[in-house]
């Protein structure tokens, strides 16, 4: 089954399109676990500060398994964290796995042909150490650097979220940049790579990343160039997005968006256990953004 | 002291412009390396890969100390390698910094202000694992995702080479699109984030990867618009580009250029010592691209 397939399943099967991001800011732990790493520094502190990311993720993990598609870990707050950063995050894809929720690794790799066979090995293939099960990527160096994603998308069901237009206050610069405008050719590219993998289902396994404050107007001309493709869409939440900006770029049949939250459901204000505040916030964005 | 000027520092101590490029392609490493993961498979086979890495870098950094001003390391190789593979990575940065080699990562980061920031934490940071000298990133998120990265440009003297202009077969959809060219664009945000840091020497800490076959005219026209920016050219032996491809953009005093090669210093055709096989190919290019 393709990833738009597989996407889809996921949704339809918990009934939201709510994806939860797993960026751990470590500042925003619950006190309990920022004690571990107090007074440390250096590897001491990068060991003990994962071990705690591991534990974190576990916890919100088996709280939000079945209730939620997907979950997306920013690779950033690993890397952060060194060697041991990437350990917690393996760890943190494999229990992902296990509980049946799908992965998608923030990466926003984009690199010439070798090294981006190296990042698919690295993040996307099943016998890599990640294994997620779709990836962001940069399509700023063109097709040709996202194509070599492409023969996993075919053989093992992996999935593309391009980034085509985020929302940043530098955003337009390049992406909004001639005309038509820059994004617009990098939803064109877009459409061309996921074409092959939707005939199937009509949802393709190549998505956009379109943020959630892009325009009514510049969302639907998105949504037509790419018709088949799944929008991961950043910004609900914490950066101002609400669910109707989320979801303008929904197709008719009510598929197509993927909207991802991250320190709004991760770090609530909360009184009392910080976990079953975590299981509330999430519960409460997935019924906000119901199928 | 600025990146710029270290920088400079390094390319005249070495006479050379010379960077090479730590990409470990496994697939061409020596015969003896090989044997240590043959049979080998999942985590099994990436912990003996990795430390196989570590101590390929040992051998190749300790025969180039002096001889080169810089080497640059291939994020994505490493990370295919998972958790050990990072750990290598961040003993070949240890190992370079303490050979007096500075450390490009090459890692083409692009994300929004606290991811970038964390990107920061962990591929420059001097508290942070790899503590590298400087890092690729891309522009297609916009200048306010780049200049996150500058408080460790001033506080610590690190830089940033910002993709400008790839020379792949794609790259010239996005870079070339638009009036004036989106690589244009770009090249003027890297000489408004960089000139604070050019004042003292003229050289600035946020420099551009320019790709060596970008063509005479592109070239002399980012170097107008950049003029304090150091140019990181890959491209050189088994990309294509020669020594004067490479050398377009150098400004009249000569400076401003730092070639990069990978494939063909660290896996030439070799009869015998493998090792002595490398020295004699990073010697043969830092000869050809001197100062």
């Amino acid at each position: 089954m393709g990833f738009g397939e597989r996407l889809k399943e996921a949704v339809e099967r918990t009934g939201t399109c709510a994806c939860v991001g797993l960026d751990p800011h470590l500042d925003k732990f619950p006190e309990e676990l920022k004690a571990s790493w107090h007074g440390l520094e250096g590897t001491a502190f990068r060991n003990a500060a994962a071990a705690a990311v591991q534990r974190f993720n576990r916890e919100v993990l088996t709280r939000i398994a079945g209730k939620v598609p997907a979950v997306k870990p920013q690779l950033a707050f690993y890397e952060e964290l060194g060697a041991a950063g990437w350990a917690a995050l393996e760890e943190t894809c494999r229990l992902a796995r296990d509980l049946g929720i799908l992965v998608v690794a923030d990466a926003k790799r984009g690199d010439i042909q070798s090294t981006a066979q190296a990042y698919a090995q690295a993040i996307l293939s099943d016998d890599g150490p990640l294994a997620a099960d779709a990836m962001t990527v940069s399509p700023w160096l063109g097709g040709d650097t996202i194509e070599p994603y492409l023969p996993l998308v075919q053989r093992q069901g992996k999935g593309l979220f391009v980034l085509v237009r985020t929302t940043n206050p530098g955003s337009a610069l390049l992406q909004h940049h001639g005309q038509p405008r820059a994004a617009n050719v990098a939803a064109r590219e877009v459409h061309r790579l996921g074409l092959p993998s939707a005939e199937a289902s009509g949802l393709s396994a190549v998505g956009a990343v379109v943020g959630a404050q892009t325009s009514p107007d510049e969302v639907r001309a998105l949504r037509e160039e790419m018709p088949h493709a799944w929008f991961l869409v950043p910004g609900y939440g914490a950066q101002g997005g609400r669910r109707d900006d989320c979801f303008r770029g929904r197709r008719t049949d009510g598929l197509g968006v993927l909207v991802a939250a991250s320190r709004s459901v991760l770090f609530p204000p909360a009184e009392g256990d910080p976990w079953a505040a975590v299981e509330r916030a999430v519960a409460s964005f997935a019924r906000d953004v119901a199928l």
